[in-house]
């Protein structure tokens, strides 16, 4: 997704006076092509978001489930916006010093000029609109992500103003290093559709947020690793496949064109991957915990994904079922050690998003030849560093201003009525004796 | 979505002898790509209806959810069969008086003739199958509106006898009036995608039903507006998601070509819209009520879709953010102003569909200049008077012949045992209990 | 889909020295149209995946909707793994005997022949990549029927092994014989979208195992049909409609280009058959169980969608209609058969995918003078009993093996929590009521 680099090599639609002196030309229908996959890949990255609401709403007590779904509406809707607002022009700032630039407010296009909105004054083969959108469906992930690591416990307006920072300033900041031609890109680091730039951003300002945050009451009580089970594995399963479903626009429509070699390449490793790490995780579960849990084969799904991401463009098919496999392994591993390590991430979106996002960035230094992995290892380390360290600033000023963590009581009786007066499932007993019974415990 | 007006300017694939010809011409390939954009919309217009079941049946009580998708499962069917038996061609009716005009039974066409059933006898970008198919789907979401409004007290039989004729007579005429090629259209009215012609049209079908069908049993007790809470808030998310997602295609698809500039523009109002809309009636909310609601952020979004459904294509971003806002505003009061006034909407469908499609259409009147308030308040108002006068006397009609309404009986025990036989979570205890409940104190 | 067949008559793409000058030439822009939509479709096809998860963990009982889905997860993980492995040259072996052929391991490309790997080599609009993920989607499908026909009794690790062989060796098999350009395809054969090919291949597999498997317990007790219902109408709604969204792609797909005439074609037969199957279903169940049965509806729509396959694209519309309407009948009567001949199917898919698969194969031969209504039933036949009898054979010898039931015990807790440790629902009281109330009966 290297816009500012492709800019300046395509250039073949320039230079038409009208509008319809470039419908007239013969590059048009590939223009219309490429324009109209652009469009549906970015509906297919904003139905991810409803996948994210689904899983991470399953994966989490019934208690706490329309928190975790009014938080991710919040930071999509406040996302776009914001995305709109300065993010997209803090992303792809034009000429910049590699670190931050800033086109300025809006989306840095003159809409009554229509020859220019098409293509000429933009260089690329889909229109300001396309491209602004497919990049506006990314900008929302990384905050989403971060909001399953915090379910629970986080107090609702605390998340509202991290999560909009992080997608309207920290997300597009890293995001410009690479895709918006900054010093990653210079490097050499290779991130095609964003292994790193999303998902362990994502991953490791979760971490850094849990971090400041504390557990959940009772999940380390007395020395041992309690299981807090999500209230819907249906609702979970919902969520995994719709990500599956979304992540061919994540990464197909990160090639930024219908280029049909590519594309449908990218097709096959994403789906290899993914079917890779569930198997692997499968495997991996039985093996170490002699269980076939359902959770941790949906998490491997995810692994696989966000492995893939990072190279879905030259890893080659084989090596893309091994990256997958590796990632579902990893994500299983993760998980166990992020328990035993006391951090509490209800959805094991650390490990899925930080942890394999990292692995899938370093197997293209391993994989592909012509990119080095200690290049890899540079830019990877550079993103989640800076990402981790001023989240870390970020949330401790929000706990020093107003606070992070809602009371005992509230936690105890839920997020659901405390927070919102709501009830995810009002007519089923089962949730009002679940929040009694905790409240008793503690 | 004007066919008839387009078709008469349009006409650049005419006059091929063979289909071989047409497709060796070379505006072949934006012909395909035009139709293939139309049959994907065509798709996603599908998936809405998911979206109307899944939020209508999120947002009842669990004794009456299967009942919902019931009705719903059925008006989609339904609704397709009989638009290709009648409601196509009452609606694209060729040359008429501008009210009222049928052009004969079927899609009217020669299915034997492969060139006209490509372009020259019909003159769009699109194949016949491709523009009845796009068309169908549209159909069915006005009497869905209204299944939403009924809900909970209504008897099935009458329903599905209300929601055919809407569907197939009562939609497609007022449709003539402006898609059609009728008086609207000769007024110069505008409403792109439907605020008026399918959402305002199914929220005052719907009014009037309530007004004849009157509150369920304990709604206004006391002098008091009680809170019936939906079942399921995950599951009405789901619909809403599925709902904006689909809207990419119900916006998206009435530019009828993959043109690039206006599909993609249509895609940023349509996104921009929804975001507006869920964060101004989160604040809304949080104002007047002092509290978060969920599906009132829920219907934010829809009423920011809503709204800037009628101008996607020619209102300025910054305009749909503020039409957005405005409706994700309006719909709260909306909802409250019903609820004061005694008319039980469950799903708050009148003000989502019904309200907020006429500030829409009104919009286009007050943010683009080439259009006028005033025609557009015309428009609107013909609409849902016509819709609101016919719906009332059919709906009344049907009292009178067989009744509206349930036994108190079967309101208190639930429509889905009663009417089904079936229960939506036959093995969780909560539903029996509500059941009981209710049946207690009535 | 007769890739084979095709592959000789198509040939315009070929004879291209470089990529770059095949992108320049004039069919590129048609080429790309096709093999974008292939991809989508695939999409498509994907996401009917999660439409068998939900329908069928939707259609079974609580305590056992977590095996349901871990069974799929499982199925179309290592069924596109497999597919990639050996199933894609079983099905496409090039030149072959006609009943059996095997292209070698991998894909069958030298992915370094840039050229080729677009078309050349290869002769159709899609590149190979497009090709393969498109039939890999595919070859999970009878599979994941066979899933739910031995729900709630089958274990897991048997089901594993049956499915695994199913997809990689038996479901190629048979798909060689047509689509492979073998014998049936020979013989004047017809079967689109595979009504037979995947969908009665799925279906009658199935019957094997529950031949074998037997009944699940208190289902035919006491001389009696005991109802069983599904958990969670809302659940298997979503499943339906996705099905139906993803048919779409799956039907429309198999066009296997994104010809403007029968891409669209094809989406209009396979929408009236879905509705006619439902509005059929509704009445037949109204007229036999005077009862209007939400999930009888729901099986309704499935067996339209099954029923249009073998012909969406030459049979006409009002057909279709006809197609669809007769399997919707046929549903019911075929799920009220197999109860009364104590094959205990929990969701009835055998009678959805089995016996509509056959009717709408044979459909063909009855609607469109070209087809032979004798060869389609040999061509059926042949398919059905093939499949029926290895089926058979290979879960016998598992059963002879390892066994293919699980206790008594674990059948009363429930296979989620017995083979998983999961609880699909660990909040809600009822769960736990129903496995307690299940185990005192037995």
């Amino acid at each position: 997704m290297a816009i500012a680099v492709e800019t300046a090599e395509i250039s073949q639609n320039d230079g038409f006076a009208t509008v319809e002196e470039f419908m007239a030309s013969p590059g048009f229908p590939k223009f219309m092509i490429d324009n109209l996959w652009i469009l549906i890949a970015a509906g297919l990255v904003f139905i991810m978001h409803l996948g994210f609401a689904s899983v991470e709403s399953g994966l989490t007590q019934a208690k706490n489930s329309v928190n975790v779904i009014y938080k991710n509406v919040f930071i999509l809707c406040m996302g776009i916006l914001t995305y709109a607002f300065v993010g997209f022009q803090i992303m792809y700032p034009g000429d910049f010093n590699g670190f931050f630039g800033f086109g300025g407010f809006g989306i840095g296009f003159d809409a009554s000029d229509p020859v220019g909105m098409l293509t000429s004054g933009y260089g690329m083969d889909m229109t300001i609109w396309s491209d602004f959108i497919f990049q506006a469906m990314f900008a929302a992930t990384a905050a989403t992500i971060v909001s399953g690591c915090v379910t629970g416990r986080v107090k609702l307006i605390s998340f509202m103003l991290f999560g909009t920072i992080l997608v309207s300033l920290i997300y597009p900041i890293t995001g410009s290093w690479q895709w918006g031609g900054g010093w990653l890109s210079e490097l050499g680091f290779y991130d095609f559709a964003g292994s790193t730039l999303v998902h362990a951003v994502g991953g490791f300002a979760g971490l850094a947020c849990v971090l400041i945050l504390g557990a959940r009451k009772g999940k380390f009580d007395s020395g041992r690793v309690n299981i807090i089970p999500g209230h819907s594995i249906p609702l979970a399963t919902v969520g995994v496949f719709l990500l599956w479903f979304g992540w061919f626009g994540f990464n197909g429509g990160s090639v930024l064109s219908a280029d049909p070699a590519t594309v449908s390449y990218v097709f096959v490793t994403t789906a290899l991957a993914a079917c890779a790490g569930a198997i692997a995780s499968m495997l991996t579960t039985q093996v170490v915990f002699r269980s076939l849990d359902a959770p941790m084969a949906l998490n491997g799904i995810l692994a696989g994904l966000v492995g893939i991401t990072a190279g879905a463009d030259v890893i080659s098919p084989l090596a893309a079922v091994a990256v997958g496999a590796i990632a579902g392994v990893l994500v299983v591993l993760a998980i166990t050690f992020f328990d035993r390590m006391k951090v509490d991430d209800p959805v094991g979106a650390i490990s899925v998003h930080g942890i394999c996002g990292v692995w899938g960035t370093l197997a293209v230094g391993l994989f592909v030849p012509q990119y080095s992995f200690f290049t890899q290892l540079i830019g990877t380390l550079s993103v989640i560093t800076f990402t981790f360290i001023l989240s870390y600033a970020l949330f401790s000023l929000i706990k020093f201003a107003i606070g992070v963590r809602v009371t005992d009581g509230v936690e105890a009786a839920g997020l659901d009525i405390s927070e919102h007066g709501n009830s995810a499932y009002p007519y089923f007993a089962g949730i009002e004796t679940e929040a009694a019974a905790t409240a008793d415990k503690s």
